[in-house]
């Protein structure tokens, strides 16, 4: 296997998420973008083994809907949730949390952003080593 | 081949869709219900082969995303379109429209459904056998 091969790459006509406020490489593709009649977004977003967001909270509230692989959602103070394809999780507007794949593998969900003429996410501070290792234990 | 193997089955967890409303056999699994924190709803409906709701229109809107199979989606005055999985619709609100399966095959679709404290959809008359075919067209 070459060097070359080794490398993550996009699902079809998805984009890196920022670095800004994910923790490894993950990506996005929005099915439906903001500004539509409906005021909801949704994005397809798959994390690479070991990445996630930062913890952040959504205005309008999210709702998670896992497609592909296993993967953690936790609230601030809760203990992390592994999540499989077909599990649904609805988060309320503020609720500070983080979402992203096991070490071992991908993890793909739907984000659903109902509201987001309010704003989509206010970002905080990255998930940390120790806590992302705590959700696996 | 028995005759109870020829009738469909509901996938895993889905209740089948009430006739008032569908013409043919659909079913619909709730993943996120009425009343949680983020006012918005999905189901995740499979239309069997020949299967399509009523004419119908949604108060706040409602966005489809194809899961599998391929399906007709069509607004009143419009052609149909065909949709085909990874494609996603967002319906402004008020917009009367159907959807369901082409005659050949299931269909399955996730309805996310913003705002579903204001209704969730307002029905109207069955789609036709002849509006049907001439969505084939």
């Amino acid at each position: 296997m070459s060097h070359q091969e080794q490398l993550p790459s996009a699902p079809q006509g998805a984009t890196q998420a920022p670095a800004d406020n994910f923790t490894g490489v993950a990506w996005v593709k929005m099915l439906v973008s903001a500004g539509n009649p409906t005021d909801c977004t949704v994005g397809d977003v798959t994390f690479e083994a070991g990445a996630r967001n930062n913890w952040h909270s959504h205005p309008s509230g999210q709702i998670l809907v896992v497609t592909a692989g296993s993967g953690y959602y936790q609230e601030q103070g809760q203990p992390a949730r592994l999540l499989h394809p077909g599990e649904a999780v609805s988060i309320a507007p503020g609720v500070v949390h983080w979402h992203g794949a096991t070490a071992n593998g991908r993890f793909t969900h739907l984000a659903i952003n109902p509201g987001a003429s309010n704003g989509v996410a206010d970002w905080g501070a990255p998930v940390t080593d120790e806590e992302y290792q705590a959700a696996h234990s």
